[in-house]
């Protein structure tokens, strides 16, 4: 079991603030979105990952607060957020002696944000610390390697807010060719289709959808066309703690970036709660 | 309603903790007391308190770890640890201006000590600060009046382990009858007759069951014996939060001795968390 018991209380945390972000002003409401998160955990079978209940809290929302995407406008709050930060990225990137390592540095960094798993998040702090040792990149080499002759990069995206940095280490990866895969209905703060025409992302890169509808990427859930550039890519790269979570015990090489977000996951991955990482599925424990 | 939404994720919080100190070894029972906590949480009443909730929560580590008092050895650890401290504390008492304030600082500093709500507790530290601003006592000129003239004094107790500071307290509060309330029937650390006779308790004062399982006093619940001094006695102290979420509504005068332990008790009694506090549910709001 992946998914360990000390899930079940952060998941009904999650399910409190999300209660209180979307039923402020109705109390009864939030008992009843927070209960119905207990009584679904109480049936959840064990082998369920955390971003696997993710799409579960989801409907629990939708259902509660009959809006079909609830994160919708806080997406789009983090987002002109985020947007302040990214020229100066750039130029960070411009001027530094790896651009490429410097690119990757930068996605990382998107993934603190995180409106379950990482609600106080700090752009400019994490900004300021992007060169400290609170990022280590083990994998990195291999990276570099592998980019120098890559043909086909999978791209699997996370959070909306975070695409913005990811579009950073896309324009350092072309030419190559690079598909990048969003989530197939919204499901927290995490990147639709929709999401991703309004950043513009379909002018830089092809824009798929994995098929997954959970925070994460359930690779037996997803599409065809999705299948098709998993086999075939040379390298994937899979944002986010909760691509991690869901896809860890895939055989084909997969290059995670995330922020290591709790606990369980820090245990698991054997890096401390509140680093960032690039690491591989494969070859790196 | 009392018991905020926010509540459900903190007991959670606490069954997952329990699960990991009662079930170290066995991950299949930590789900298993986790999902049960929140099955029986999707369920409750809304009228519910958390401390109303602490039998639901005992009886579930009880039924799953097939002992019938689970905190039986770790109130004893706590304990000896609280001991060490007992000396100086008395010392302290002795040498400053005003005793019977300074027991009450002392009192209150055992609240503290609490496995469910405050599990990292440092005594020491605690000690340090018991004459700063962390501890306010604005009920306390109305208790030294009180007291001169007092007969009969109910004592509500609370947790075990706190109860070695309660008898300094009671010391100061000699030569008047003081009645010590106890728990009767073991939940999270609280204190029992048999935890009472085990600290002498008995030598020093009264001690009786007040029929209440959960880790407070529902007074609806409690026996005749506890309800007679309760109604007769000159003045009631009742310690903890736990007393307080579940006395918070009575008509009688109650002086609630205890440390804030969370956001929701914070928000309803008006004094930050981590305070310490001396305040009557009549007259101090």
């Amino acid at each position: 079991m992946f998914f360990g018991p000390a899930c079940i209380p952060c998941i009904v945390k999650q399910a409190s603030a999300a209660s209180l972000r979307f039923a402020a002003d109705d109390e009864a409401l939030q008992y009843k979105i927070i209960r119905e998160t207990c009584s679904a955990l109480s049936l959840a079978d064990d082998s369920i990952t955390a971003p696997g209940f993710s799409v579960i809290l989801q409907d629990i929302l939708v259902k509660n607060t009959g809006v079909p995407d609830p994160y919708y406008y806080v997406k789009r709050r983090n987002l002109q957020n985020a947007q302040n930060y990214i020229p100066l990225l750039r130029e960070i990137i411009r001027n530094s002696s790896d651009e490429l390592e410097t690119a990757v540095r930068a996605a990382i960094i998107g993934n603190a944000i995180d409106l379950s798993a990482n609600p106080g998040f700090d752009i400019a702090s994490e900004i300021s610390r992007m060169n400290e040792d609170s990022i280590t990149l083990p994998s990195y080499k291999r990276f570099r390697e592998e980019v120098a002759d890559a043909r086909l990069i999978l791209y699997i995206g996370d959070n909306f807010e975070e695409a913005l940095f990811d579009k950073l280490l896309i324009e350092a990866l072309h030419p190559r060719r690079v598909a990048f895969a969003v989530r197939s209905a919204p499901v927290t703060n995490d990147i639709t289709f929709r999401d991703a025409v309004e950043i513009n992302l379909p002018d830089l890169c092809e824009v798929v959808e994995s098929g997954s509808r959970i925070a994460g990427t359930y690779i037996g859930q997803c599409s065809a066309q999705f299948m098709d550039l998993y086999e075939n890519a040379d390298i994937v790269i899979a944002k986010g703690q909760g691509n991690y979570e869901s896809m860890i015990n895939e055989t084909r090489p997969v290059y995670f970036l995330f922020r290591v977000k709790c606990d369980v996951i820090a245990a698991r991955s054997g890096f401390g709660k509140g680093m960032g990482v690039m690491i591989l599925n494969q070859s790196d424990k």
